[in-house]
């Protein structure tokens, strides 16, 4: 009997939370290009990635092992919240009277809201184990910000965040989340950094962007021996760790006896997309029709608008140059509510994907997207991030085409992170405030 | 091994949702006293509470039958997120060093983020089953209306909530996730009712309570032939569809082979508690040595400083009156973060349990709450909220104590919901704003 019900969960056991990473390179078409040290314009060397990241994780970036062991106490941590639910959104398909089948991998049940933990849990891991003191990083909307705080709490790190500026005012709980684990949280322009001193003096109002706090935590990390930069989403090695997104997936759908048609994720950077959709990819280069789709926002479409070039991960070049999509490194997003999707360019091994003609893409606006997100809401209670809800939107055009061509399909979409510290962008939305240019008026409350 | 890794999950299967609700009634040592109409001074008549009511609740509210079943529609709604995990807290041991075992029934997993959609589900579908059109209701710190928004969404019925008003300004992510889930919301006192009114004219900054959004819910319910109040905490059916809490704790606990010493859990009225403990009862009465602990705010210390007597529920007295523990109906507890438990009086079940000596209670200052709320966030990630975080400083004592003595109790404690929509009051202790009196001045903003 179909679409009886909201929801169905489909659980997996403790046991069964992934004992190894899944490294996508070895199945890749072709390698991805070297990252290009900007200072000399050639390769990266191993010294330059040693001192910026952990070594462990520049050994990790350069991996062509197929599959990697979690260390114990990450798989340990990971039991906090993992496996994670596979749901199918009936009262989403009913509503959309699709002949479609709608899932989704619920990440939003982690303590720190979404699936950024699965490498923040690595990456304080490591960094703790090879005797760093602390990890520096960048945030967007602040998932990343909040998952590294708790993962250095528990690894027992000290941790510095620059969060780009326009998300520190407009998400002050994320801010108090994050500080509330124990971790340092600066805007970004800050007056901390010579860089952010520089684009504060051009502009106080500056909104920052992840390329500029990316850019400020770098001059950070040089400035002591013992820090290093934790990634959030651009690194081969982050998308690794989040393949056990992904491989638990690949076990439930086996568990219910469906393939996937579609499988959907936004995208920022692409964390959350490659740990959700390169687990599935060797099955698509040897001929099932997956599609992969990339869901992203019209004010910053990277894969939809930019071009497949080098160009720098941060604003100032100081970090390492890396061929994929970019819109450029100098682009500063309009201050959209998807904070973690407001960066110029992509991780890439997505670009690579994306390039390879491998990954599909669509961009949509973000009063589209926050009325899917309302939708969702509504039918099935939890409320998604607006990076999420991207997803949503584009699973909601896929579901309508089903529709039309009476195909019963299997859709499934990366439900990234929920959107709970991100209810005063909803509260926008309800009061009609939220519009899809760069003009909104973000310093004007909501009131009653 | 004892405590290697973080914690520890105990999981049950989806078809493990209990398929009744426990009536705590039938098993108590005397029936509690019978609700006082006070326009008359006289027992309540079954014409006064079917139109209060629906009458499907004013029929449970008597009811003396041990079990009752669940609908199939709201026990299909309950796999939105039930069974709830129960967790060791392994770190917390690890911290506390002490020989005891410490668990907790993670209740804030729902979507709403709270115990509360139990019973809010099962008061939606019953209304709406029964033809009603809309339900009225008051929130404290929004977790009730929230849980009540979504669960009349999801059954079909229009919904208004009076939220107090010191919750309405502290909170306004609670109320932007009520409005997201389609629901009105009203600040109380609100300017819509004569009660408010009056309220208002007498004191333009009143900051409201839970009895005083009764009585304007109470108001309003009586001017529209169509509506019903739902009560979220004070009644004994509210108490009985909670009982899935603790009907799924003891399979949990029979799984690892352990029986509960201390049964800890926050108080404002006692839904929570009530749903958490009564299934325990009757192993306590038959000689379990199990200690049933309260906490609650010093603030509001209904169980630890109020008097056991007749009392209204709401601030009016147009509400039935009940035997129960009071601080008074016209007391106004101080704007403490705690929002969910500035209530004078508690249920009327629990009360009894308190009278008859069945129920321990302890009272803490917020400052306090606040720490081992912190305290439990760095260690096992999860943010609880500021009434489930009264029981988590109670554990710690008790934990403490076990260590002086050297028992290895079994505690476990309700994790009623969690707190990231209360991060404003995580931003206030961070910064050392927080305060135990009622001075504190929630008028200034937290400053970065």
């Amino acid at each position: 009997m179909k679409n009886i019900g909201i929801s169905e969960r489909i659980d997996l056991p403790v046991d069964r939370i992934p004992t190894r990473w899944y490294n996508v390179i070895p199945d890749l078409p072709r390698l991805p290009e070297e990252y290009v040290d900007s200072s000399t314009g050639k390769p990266v060397t191993r010294e330059f990635m040693d001192r910026l990241l952990t070594p462990a994780m520049a050994a990790q970036e350069r991996s062509t092992e197929r599959w990697i062991s979690i260390p114990e106490p990450v798989r340990d941590a990971y039991q906090l919240w993992r496996p994670t639910p596979l749901i199918r959104a009936l009262a989403l398909e009913r509503e959309l009277d699709t002949p479609a089948q709608i899932y989704f991998k619920y990440e939003g049940t982690s303590p720190s809201g979404s699936h950024k933990l699965n490498s923040a849990l690595a990456q304080a891991y490591y960094a703790k184990r090879d005797g760093h003191t602390r990890l520096v990083t960048d945030t967007g909307a602040g998932q990343w910000g909040s998952a590294l705080a708790l993962a250095c709490k528990l690894m027992g790190l000290d941790l510095l965040v620059y969060m780009i500026r326009a998300s520190y005012h407009q998400k002050p709980y994320r801010r108090h989340l994050i500080e509330t684990y124990g971790a340092e949280v600066r805007p970004s322009p800050s007056t901390t950094t010579d860089f952010g001193q520089r684009l504060l003096a051009a502009d106080p109002d500056h909104p920052g962007s992840e390329a500029t706090a990316v850019s400020e935590a770098i001059e950070s990390v040089y400035a002591d021996p013992g820090s290093r930069l934790a990634v959030g989403a651009f690194s081969n090695h982050c998308l690794l760790h989040h393949t056990v997104i992904g491989l638990e997936l690949r076990e439930q759908l086996a568990i219910i006896g469906r393939t996937p048609d579609y499988l959907v994720a936004s995208v920022g950077c692409g964390s959350n997309l490659g740990g959700f959709a390169n687990p599935f990819l060797e099955d698509k280069l040897n001929g099932a029709d997956i599609t992969i789709l990339a869901a992203e926002p019209e004010a910053c479409a990277t894969l939809t608008h930019g071009e497949y070039r080098l160009d720098f991960a941060d604003a100032q070049g100081k970090a390492p140059a890396a061929y994929t999509y970019t819109l450029g490194h100098d682009f500063v997003p309009p201050p959209i509510h998807a904070g973690g999707l407001r960066y110029h360019g992509c991780a890439p091994l997505v670009g690579l994907l994306r390039h390879e003609g491998l990954l599909d893409a669509r961009a949509f606006p973000q009063t589209e997207v926050f009325a899917a997100a309302k939708t969702f809401a509504q039918l099935h209670g939890y409320l998604p991030a607006p990076e999420s809800a991207h997803a949503i939107r584009a699973v909601i055009d896929i579901a309508n085409d089903c529709k039309r061509t009476g195909r019963d399909a299997t859709i499934v979409f990366n439900y990234s992170g929920h959107g709970l510290l991100d209810l005063g962008a909803y509260g926008r939305f309800n009061a009609g405030l939220l519009q899809d240019v760069e003009t909104e008026d973000f310093s004007t409350p909501v009131q009653a």
